[in-house]
């Protein structure tokens, strides 16, 4: 079982009103110092077996198609992450 | 400049129609394998000056109440994350 995380926020100059809010409210709510807060999506995908190369490129292309938006979007793509809390 | 991530994902009891959605278009596009996905959201918050025990466990509490739901979400924070694409 492989596990891979992908993560997409929105590319640095892109404005982002959902950051913004959030970094407002941790100001409001007396958290001092928040210079920037950026919000994005995170996808936890499991996999059966191992992964090879022909599954590592067709991640690539689906994180970069069907789980991002190239224009406005980044994502990276981690593998066999660990949970941690 | 210190930068922590908070992941916020449901709890694994909790369903996430979004989640197989995502799961659902993998498998359609040609994924093979996929067992599950979960989506979640992911904050990027960059802080002026060094973490310190009092501001560390500030994060704490915000990201366990403002930036998600203890009812029906979990967050995982870590700090110093580097950014990988």
């Amino acid at each position: 079982m492989a596990r891979v995380v992908v993560d997409v926020m929105l590319k640095p100059e892109i404005l982002d009103p959902q950051g913004q809010a959030v970094e407002g409210a941790l100001a409001r709510l007396g958290l001092a110092g928040v210079a920037s807060v950026r919000q994005g999506k995170r996808f936890e995908i499991d996999l059966a077996g191992e992964l090879d190369t022909a599954t590592r490129a067709q991640l690539h292309e689906l994180a970069g198609t069907l789980l991002s938006n190239p224009v406005i979007e980044d994502y990276s793509l981690r593998e066999n992450v660990e949970d941690a809390s």
